[in-house]
């Protein structure tokens, strides 16, 4: 599953690009390792960082395993959202955290029916 | 081996619960993000959550790999453990957080036995 | 690809390693849960395991993908380089957080790597 493999990889570039965003937040808050909190800038960066990270775990999972069961432009297209989703997750968050529901939904809704897919599929199994 | 895909799914499903029960402490805290100190009970289920994305992640890479070399049913059964022993942990780290222990190492250790038995079938391959 | 297994798995005890060294730093500071500010060596040591946490991911990710598509001694090699740049990371971040760069590179760049490798590999499939 070549397209499945290629949002994956995608995926996890774009949380290491995050995390590279997290760095420079760092830099440029003047906050020394290991503080996490007292820069508005960068703790809001970090926190996309985190709930990037939490995503991604059940992305991967949800990839993986519907991959096994469901056609390849279905699983890897819902991959897609979740990618688009987050960068408007970024792009929200750093500019005003309130505003980050609609790029937290576009993430979350489509790695949560890449686990229901899952499930059904290996229910599907079993029939 | 679906049993095991299904006890991974179950073990994502259930750490995306912990994170809807994160965001519902969040508003009952009135806490704003990227704020993530300051109110107790948010900082209890904060940690539910990320506590188990770091047993999440071995879990996940434990069910994967041992599932290659072991019966489904040790695999995935142990991998049920987790989920349970999980469940008591939350429950536990909510009450009152000195009581954790017993959940905690209900997960820990199925986690920790996987990646042995992992380790034990890759070896194996080599004698 | 036994070695590539063997490389995630050593990689995941690693990470488990460095999560019973957080608990231990936690007992020796006296923080009580779930505070996780407030005593330095604490904060160091919890620092080390979430980012491992973070490169965890992304390499068991660009370890299964690149082992599709490319010689186990390359792919399992750059694991083991990480796990090596990890150790390195722990230690240096522990004993002074200024000076974990090498270690962080040791290990942000074998991971990077295999990324781009799984990508490469992709791509191919389509030429």
């Amino acid at each position: 599953m070549p397209f499945v493999e290629l949002v994956s990889v995608t995926a996890v570039l774009q949380f290491f690009f995050f995390g590279a965003m997290t760095g420079r937040a760092r830099r440029d808050s003047g906050l020394k390792a290991p503080a996490m909190t007292g820069h508005d800038g960068f703790e809001r960066m970090y926190r996309v960082q985190m709930n990037t990270m939490e995503m991604l775990v059940a992305l991967l999972a949800g990839l993986l395993i519907a991959g096994k069961y469901w056609p390849e432009w279905l699983v890897g297209g819902l991959g897609v959202v979740y990618v688009v989703g987050r960068f408007i997750y970024w792009r929200a968050y750093v500019a005003q955290p309130s505003t980050r529901t609609l790029g937290f939904m576009l993430s979350m809704v489509p790695t949560l029916a890449l686990l229901l897919l899952a499930l059904v599929g290996i229910i599907q199994t079993w029939l």
